[in-house]
């Protein structure tokens, strides 16, 4: 039997997720720490290389771990660092990769969050032999992994792939985070979902729905969700919105890569048909003529505890 | 010396051109026949395997050429055909390359004109050395070719790589030529340029500007070009809008593949300035912040009807 194992690192806001995953893709051994706890990231790689030795010394040690491949928001592959990251604690550059591989002495690979989950999904997931799809993250932000010819999409400087940044309406768009106006993200990320259904219920004050039920500074997309699922009609409606704007800026999206499918993943997808039909509606009708009904769309087949940390991971296996 | 070449014919919607090119990229013949006079491709390529057939009478025969490469407008590198290209005579599915291949009896190997100019770029133009890069043809229509890590992104299907249908204006967008709305193409074309100008002269019945000297529908981009050069304020103003749309829509190109250079070809890339001066300004201000001041924006190094012979050629040396 194969010796042979990675870790996968989940650098969050919150927690650092990491664990030790076999050749098939099981986590065989797990935990976490805070990652807000240490301001200074020498601090925090410290208790982190502790707890990686900690989990290494059973059966498998050091010498079966081949490479640790870490996710990170806003990591670049080529120079290992994470840069102006506005969700974690360290700010400016932060050589992340260097450092932890000077603190464990096992090469150590770091990329983005998305295109972890890409490449998490073509090693373990809904990708398996694929060689040109996109993965798009519906989160708290939306993100994407572009895989073309079997490869990531990392671009020149290392940060191509945020397709959540496209614009989607350039007329009156809504103010997003990254101080532009009409990113897709502003309007299909679970907070773009939130802000959709509180402008609703604003613009229609005398239209019954299930969300008036719920303080609307509390209301969230899980909120939607459930109350579409129950019948509500605003709330489906708030998904067949979200939906329409994927689907146009997918159709986009395949003018550029023409992947073989476009795989959602992340916590808006739970949503399952709500979102997936208008999407497939939407797309289907915007796509240019020679792409209509060419491409699949899927979601992530990882199992979602686990996605981010297997995601990372298949980047251990790819160092050197 | 090797007495190898390769031929290379660049379809277009007005003109076919081709040339015969040595191993040093240096066109030794060429030629050029109406695309358009043929309703039939059948009888068009006929006419182009004689044209072909006459080039190679000299001290260059038939078995000094190892293989034909094609460009043209929604060619399929990966089947061969021509599928649905709208400013192409001949509708539906062409088994273009096949029926040439039969017609000439030397391999034939397609793809889009754009792509075949963006290998022309890597091979011996701005692009030499460069991994990551998009062109963009400004003709007829607006063409791209996109090299991502070395690679040409034919995608899934054979037909990535229209950036001109992709959107760029989604409220009362004009009408395409592929049938939808709102397409780059309809915008930033040489027609889209021409176009733009109708509607500034139907709009502003009793401002002064030298594009009145010209019978409306005769009206092109390069009269266009003509009078901005000459001071004409509408006319400036009219490459103004053209740059600020195309520097909206590579903002968002830049979000997917964050190539090192956008390059610029074709007919209205001439304009020079006066077309990449609000191109440059519009995408700057459009850009992602990681983005910002990171791209270049360059010209074709190459003669234009070099180009895409040129690059339609290089296929030429890879059949077999």
């Amino acid at each position: 039997m194969d010796q042979s194992y990675v870790i996968g690192i989940d650098v969050g806001g919150t927690n650092t997720k990491y664990g030790i995953v076999d050749r098939r893709g099981q986590i065989v051994k797990s935990g976490s720490i805070k990652t807000g706890k240490h301001e200074d990231v020498n601090n925090y790689l410290d208790e982190l290389a502790e707890a990686l030795g900690e989990m290494m010394d059973g059966t498998i040690t050091k010498d079966h771990i081949l490479g640790i491949g870490v996710g990170a928001p806003n990591g670049n592959y080529y120079t290992g660092n994470i840069e102006f990251a506005p969700n974690l604690p360290w700010k400016g550059v932060i050589p992340f990769a260097q450092l932890l591989e000077e603190k464990t002495g096992i090469p150590v690979a770091l990329t983005n969050d998305a295109n972890a989950a890409a490449i998490g999904e073509m090693t373990y997931g809904a990708a398996r032999g694929m060689k040109d799809f996109i993965v798009i993250t519906l989160g708290t932000g939306v993100g994407s992994g572009i895989v073309v010819n079997g490869q990531l999409v990392y671009g020149h400087d290392g940060f191509a792939g945020e397709l959540g940044h496209t614009i989607i309406r350039r007329t009156n768009g809504r103010i997003c985070g990254c101080g532009r106006t009409g990113c897709l993200e502003a309007y299909t990320s679970a907070t773009g979902v939130a802000r959709t259904a509180r402008e609703y219920l604003d613009m229609r004050p005398n239209e019954k729905t299930m969300l008036r039920n719920i303080p609307i500074e509390d209301l969230t997309s899980k909120d939607v969700a459930e109350a579409a699922n129950a019948g509500d009609e605003m709330s489906k409606e708030i998904f067949e919105f979200t939906g329409r704007l994927l689907g146009e800026a997918f159709a986009d999206f395949v003018a550029f890569s023409t992947p073989e499918a476009i795989i959602l993943f992340g916590g808006l997808s739970r949503a399952g048909d709500l979102i997936m039909k208008p999407i497939r509606e939407s797309m289907e009708q915007n796509l240019l003529k020679i792409y209509k009904n060419k491409v699949k769309l899927l979601f992530s087949e990882l199992k979602e505890s686990d996605a981010a940390i297997l995601g990372a991971s298949a980047l251990g296996w790819e160092i050197r």
